[in-house]
């Protein structure tokens, strides 16, 4: 018996989702005994260098294509051009037509349920802070934010667009962080990425928006992989395991 | 290509080892890029019922078998015959010889390394709160304890002895943990499962006896999955994935 597997698609944003308190780490705590959370984050990539790796994560040859995948890009492809993390940009344009070509890819090897997610908002300051702690140096180039939170707009805009276009379910993170009050320094440590109360707010937003989405894949609603402990006759185990035989 | 996958292979206290902070959480973090972290922890399972879901878990066709198995179980065998979790005992002589006889189905299987995990201690007095908890009254079951930390230890000492015959590395949780001082109420909950402290340590004994008996899994020693994006030339982003292709 294969235990179905949720796999989660993006850049360092799902990468780092198994860090404490992660928002990966709690789906798979929310789902124990039903499905394997894979987590196939990339560091660093834009769409227009993971639709290079997209064809080998999802292959044409599985038994069971994975039951929900979570495609989660934008916050590298939206990197100003003409700043720190140039080399990173992706035009807005052209994340949308690689985030379509990916999601087209994955229902082609039969996965049914796709939920996009937009790149979170973004503190500049935070990012600046960082800048200039990882380069050591305080610049011309690490005086001014690698990303804006304007233009990154424009991306989640991107995205939620697509998925309306294409009647797939999606999680705008870029707007419903910035509905908590103190999202700058509540959410994000460096301006970007995820603090533990970040993750618990992204989990619950994506809870939420799977659940409303897609009611067949709520926890209740799939089998747990073996029987319950308490369904076994201890003067006759065998018989709760005939089916699997 | 395939990830390698660590299989974790228990009861409850490998189930609900993504719960925040928990153990497979931090292993799975600790692998980002490397290593899919599989839970197979089934809550109340002693091995004479891990038994019959085994061969399932390690199934013979398998175009990669798991490049690590923990098989972590003792916990509910340990269960005393004669009172409120009587159903879950299983005798230290059928543990020992269930255990033995799963560990070499995993290794007919083709996975070579496989680590053994001891139960862990086990508080009386805390036990007892919580059945009375529990089964929301104090009677004559529920006022003693279910298990005690003097017959777990000899289900610790089977698994280490097997351990030490079949040539396999273990990791002797029930010595281990009762070296911190206050292990009672800083490491375990219910006098059982891992709270968030217990868990931390339970995984830096985990990865100090993985990197010790197996030096090649540890994960410095373990290819990322795809290229670092720092190594993508972004003129030419193809190159760096031909040999995915």
């Amino acid at each position: 018996m294969l235990r179905p597997q949720f796999v989660l698609f993006g850049d360092s944003l799902t990468q780092k989702s198994f860090d404490e308190g992660g928002w990966a780490g709690r789906l798979a705590n929310e789902y124990q005994r039903k499905v394997d959370v894979i987590n196939r984050g990339y560091s660093g990539y834009n769409t227009r260098w993971a639709k290079y790796i997209a064809p080998v994560i999802f292959p044409a040859s599985q038994k069971m294509p994975p039951q929900l995948v979570t495609v989660f890009f934008g916050a590298n492809d939206a990197a100003l051009p003409d700043r720190l993390s140039a080399r990173q940009h992706v035009p807005v344009e052209e994340y949308r037509s690689n985030l379509q070509s990916m999601i087209q890819l994955v229902q082609s090897k039969g996965s049914k349920n796709i939920l996009l997610i937009t790149p979170p908002p973004l503190h500049e300051a935070a990012r600046v802070r960082h800048n200039q702690q990882e380069n050591d140096e305080v610049s011309e180039a690490t005086s001014i934010p690698e990303r804006t939170n304007s233009v990154t707009s424009q991306y989640a805009a991107a995205a939620k667009q697509l998925a309306g276009d294409l009647g797939l379910p999606v999680l705008d993170l870029w707007t419903e962080i910035q509905k908590h009050k103190s999202w700058q320094s509540d959410y994000l440590e460096d301006g970007l990425h995820f603090t533990p109360a970040g993750n618990k707010a992204v989990f619950n937003l994506l809870l939420a928006t799977l659940r409303e989405s897609f009611p067949h894949l709520r926890a209740e609603n799939l089998p747990d992989d073996f029987p319950s402990h308490r369904d076994i006759d201890e003067d006759d185990p065998g018989k709760a395991f005939i089916s699997y035989a």
